[in-house]
């Protein structure tokens, strides 16, 4: 079953990957391939951990151009080989509510939200959609904001090329 | 794979109940019957609504002996029939991040927790152990404060006692 989206709360992404189902799993679920795409460069990522099951970490440490590293942590809470990914910021691993925000974390910990990619294949092609859940408006027009099209279309991008490199 | 016990952060009640497995899964998961044993007399539950599946809304309604209601929305992130209950207050239905919380919230909403409960059929006995998550210290040694062990104890007494009469 496919969580609603709610126009006013929610994020969502939609994208045509130039690459086969199993590919695009294998980038989304690879910790050595996320680091190469999962953050828009000159961003990058220096350390990734995914423990592939529901209730498992996934871990991502994004660096900026200085050298400022800038650590998440959530839980996987679907994982539907080559179909979906759900992963929340609220939980840590097997399912422990997230720290409270304390002053000082990186302002993208603040907010908590749940990712939903779904993936479908068709001839050659992978359709990806990436549903962002937030707790409320404010959160969903400070993350607009703050470039969730440019910055996960982006990554996106970043995935299809790194993909067809591997292929 | 069972979550392991973090003695700072996490509380345990074990009991043993004089029910067969079946009849307790029930008892955990029918509404009408969570209804019946869920919050410790003479508060009582006047709502009980259970979407039983991983994703799916838990939402209960304590009320008090001057008729106060103190609503509470879960997830279930585990359902493992017969075997284990898993559910966040961290999510909503779909795994939605719960709604910050607000001043005039009443206060257990502010303690965010995740609850396994898992069974175990030995004989006529089922085990029955509960293992509350929560994200700090302070947040567990509250949760104790406010009487955990007496609470959950009490209204597993309470679950007992109602399956014996509709066995």
């Amino acid at each position: 079953m496919n969580a609603p989206i709610d126009t006013k709360l929610d994020l969502v992404l939609k994208r045509e990957i130039k690459a086969p189902i199993d590919l695009v799993w294998r980038g989304l679920t690879d910790p050595e391939l996320v680091k190469q795409w999962f953050c828009p460069k000159p961003w990058g990522v220096s350390e990734c951990r995914i423990d592939l099951r529901p209730g498992g970490e996934f871990y991502t440490v994004m660096v900026d151009t200085d050298g400022n590293e800038y650590p998440g942590t959530s839980c996987f809470v679907e994982v539907e080989k080559e179909k979906k990914l759900t992963w929340t910021t609220t939980m840590h691993a097997n399912y422990r509510p997230a720290p409270p925000f304390q002053k000082g974390d990186k302002e993208c910990a603040e907010m908590p939200m749940t990712a939903i990619v779904t993936l479908e294949e068709e001839g050659n092609i992978t359709h990806y959609t990436a549903h962002v859940m937030h707790n409320t408006e404010a959160y969903r027009i400070k993350h607009e904001e703050m470039g969730f099209n440019e910055g996960w279309g982006t990554a996106v991008t970043q995935l299809q090329d790194l993909l067809t490199r591997i292929e």
